[in-house]
């Protein structure tokens, strides 16, 4: 796939130095020590969810493959890592080559996931493998720790829609990460127009505070809205009292006015006032749009409000407490040859300091009660047992380096719906917990 | 400045985008209402700090000049906005001239806020000014949060470098803008090559636990390592036993072995068996660098350890618990007619849930005691006191539109260090508190 293909707003010619430095050195040590064909897997997964989280959302996995894709030294980038002196001129050589030809399973995007879930296995050459650590990381972390967050608001949220505003509160490009990976947890727009425009989600908005001190009165900005964006558009009522502003837009907008923002005050008493106050003006149709400062609870707690959607910002963009998902990209089996035939050794890090991981290429399946319930989320290596054969988890994303696995984002958006409906019914409870499937390890019974 | 000349790892054709949909159509309502050419002041402060701490870093402000240059709409941008109706074509045409043409003023990057500091204060036309509010607050909310983070953490390790490597815990471009924002903050290099590429700091890294495990032994990696890094490198001893690590690491390199690294494990008592061990094998200049899930307390809890150096991701590039800076955008004066020499007048949202704003175009400035220390952030309207006009803390950034405080990224760093060592001695304790600084408001005696 082309870059430009991409349509950008921010044209992304390589991803390849969106790496850390180490990556690199170890490249070069491997390629001199003879080591760096060894055939390899690695896996992203989690040790734990974030506290008191029931399930996690994988999102990024479309970035992922265009950042596989994208992944390869131009010059200037070679230039730059010659004049630092980061790596020898045997190692840029082979960057200069670098595309990645190896294959890529994973969890496809939308999918909830557990502890010691194998989100992703890249598997090809140590060499290949290792440069792709950084930024899938980075992809994964965040845009998984959104789209939790952006679930959790979703569900709160139930039937009432849900607009992501966070953009101002983060990264103006983790801004656009962020709305895709709100979408894929259940937003339903987004104001940040990057984020229509690179990924097609629908964009919203209308007026801030600023448009009404504008002008002279609240009255002037109103009609002035009205005037250009039709009676149909979302008057903000906080600037100065709201009782009066709700009059007045009714007034300026007539009863089809569509709907009015509050921004600030107690959301639960305000709107239940300015509902009593539309209806006994006629508005009986224009909705009422809450915007401030929201988050999963606040969203619960107006679940019985006359609110029709809810805008969040901050704590979307923030993943409601936890900003990153603590994914983590592990070497779990490599061959003890370069020969490409070598059979794969199970690897892993010794328990120190609760940092080990499991060794062994994995399998992942979802495995289901009487009634169709997930019960449990089995992880293995070796044979997947037959009676978990078509509870699968890992989909082949990339084969021998090309990507076979793009869908749009909706598809990936409807996944989440169906994969969280499959969940027991406490999946979906605020209050803090375990995760709702327990994960477990089932070995290969004997070899490597 | 042309793009080019950024050296972006991701080239910038625009930044107009980065923007919400509400600033669109405001200027669309306003442009037709004409009080789009109305003279108006937006300023940039926070209502206060994130919860406990005692002061603010302004970080981002080079990106914004870099923003605010780039901010212009090409024609796939205004082909998008014009396919999805998100303005009329009157407002189309006038997007395709837009440069910024007016000043900016703001505290200077590296500079500490407190709540009410005017950070950045933009005038121009409303709709000139209005269009700049979401990616300005991006990059400011953003880079401050990590500034702020990154002052914290090196009052606390003292003469001891950090090591920015949250890379991979945040979205693969913010990980760039937190780099810096943490090189601004204090720290001393970066895992982050594209950070390096992009702004000039220095880059390091050698080796993670894969490496160890794709070779058949610890030793054989240790071996690979330093053949091709040299012993000066830095070797990494947890993967298995750490004791038998540190032998086989000394005995490989030899004594000049540059440093070994500890990532896991009780880090004091880690630190301390190691160094012993260290200086029993005659390796007494070795360094010890540790890396594990390190915070502002963390790194203040080693102060008596034998630790070289630390290394920070996750709560560095998270913000240490506050991930964004809550800094907003308002109009705070703007003239009643479209006519550029009409007054000014004061505008200002109503208090109503603490979202009240100070009206009025304002200078600020930091009174100092007897003994030259700080002791008020005196924020005002109107004429500026004349024992405070050589302490005012706003400097010209932007004038008619051209960028006139381009400045290298070390005079922020070295300024961030001067202004937290005028600040009273209790700005750099961990424990949570008041801003060590109050903000006094000076009001213009009369007139406007």
């Amino acid at each position: 796939m082309n870059t430009a293909d991409l349509g950008l707003p921010v044209d992304v010619p390589s991803t390849a130095l969106f790496t850390d430095q180490y990556e690199l050195t170890m490249l070069q040590a491997a390629l001199k020590a003879g080591t760096a064909e060894r055939r390899s897997v690695f896996e992203v997964f989690t040790r734990r969810l974030p506290e008191g989280r029931r399930y996690g959302v994988v999102a990024g996995t479309g970035r992922v493959l265009d950042a596989v894709e994208n992944f390869r030294f131009d010059e200037g980038q070679l230039g730059f890592l010659r004049e630092q002196r980061i790596v020898d001129e045997e190692t840029l050589a082979w960057l200069a080559d670098y595309r990645f030809t190896g294959d890529i399973w994973g969890y496809p995007e939308g999918e909830v996931y557990f502890p010691g879930s194998p989100i992703l296995r890249v598997e090809g050459s140590f060499a290949e493998c290792v440069l792709l650590e950084t930024v899938m990381l980075s992809i994964l972390n965040h845009d998984s720790a959104i789209a939790a967050a952006a679930s959790r608001m979703a569900s709160a949220a139930g039937e009432r829609p849900l607009i992501e505003m966070g953009a101002r509160r983060t990264h103006e490009l983790a801004a656009v990460a962020a709305a895709r990976a709100a979408y894929v947890g259940g937003f339903a727009t987004t104001s940040d127009l990057a984020a229509g425009f690179r990924y097609g989600i629908p964009t919203v908005g209308t007026s801030a505070h600023a448009f009404t001190l504008l002008h002279d009165h609240e009255r002037d900005a109103f009609r002035a809205q009205v005037d250009t964006l039709g009676p149909g558009t979302t008057l903000l009522v906080d600037t100065y009292d709201v009782a009066e502003a709700v009059r007045t837009a009714v007034e300026v907008a007539g009863p089809e006015l569509g709907a009015v923002r509050i921004d600030s005050g107690d959301l639960l008493l305000v709107a239940h006032r300015v509902r009593q106050q539309l209806d006994e003006l006629g508005a009986t149709e224009t909705r009422i749009v809450v915007t401030s400062d929201l988050d999963e609870y606040a969203i619960a707690s107006l679940a019985a409000a006359p609110v029709d959607a809810y805008g969040v910002g901050t704590q979307l963009v923030t993943g409601s407490g936890h900003p990153t998902a603590s994914m983590v990209y592990k070497l779990v089996a490599r061959a003890e040859t370069a020969d490409p035939g070598a059979p794969l050794v199970s690897v892993a890090k010794k328990s120190s300091g609760g940092k080990a991981s499991v060794g062994g290429r994995k399998w992942a399946a979802r495995r289901l009660d009487a009634d169709g319930v997930a019960e449990a989320e089995v992880v293995g290596t070796g044979a997947v047992p037959a009676q978990l054969a078509d509870r699968q988890l890992l989909v082949r994303l990339v084969e021998a380096g090309r990507v076979v696995a793009r869908e749009p984002l909706d598809v990936a958006r409807e996944r989440h719906i169906a994969a969280r409906a499959n969940l027991p019914l406490s999946a979906t409870q605020l209050s803090r917990g375990e995760p709702v499937l327990p994960t477990e390890y089932v070995h290969e019974r004997s070899g490597s």
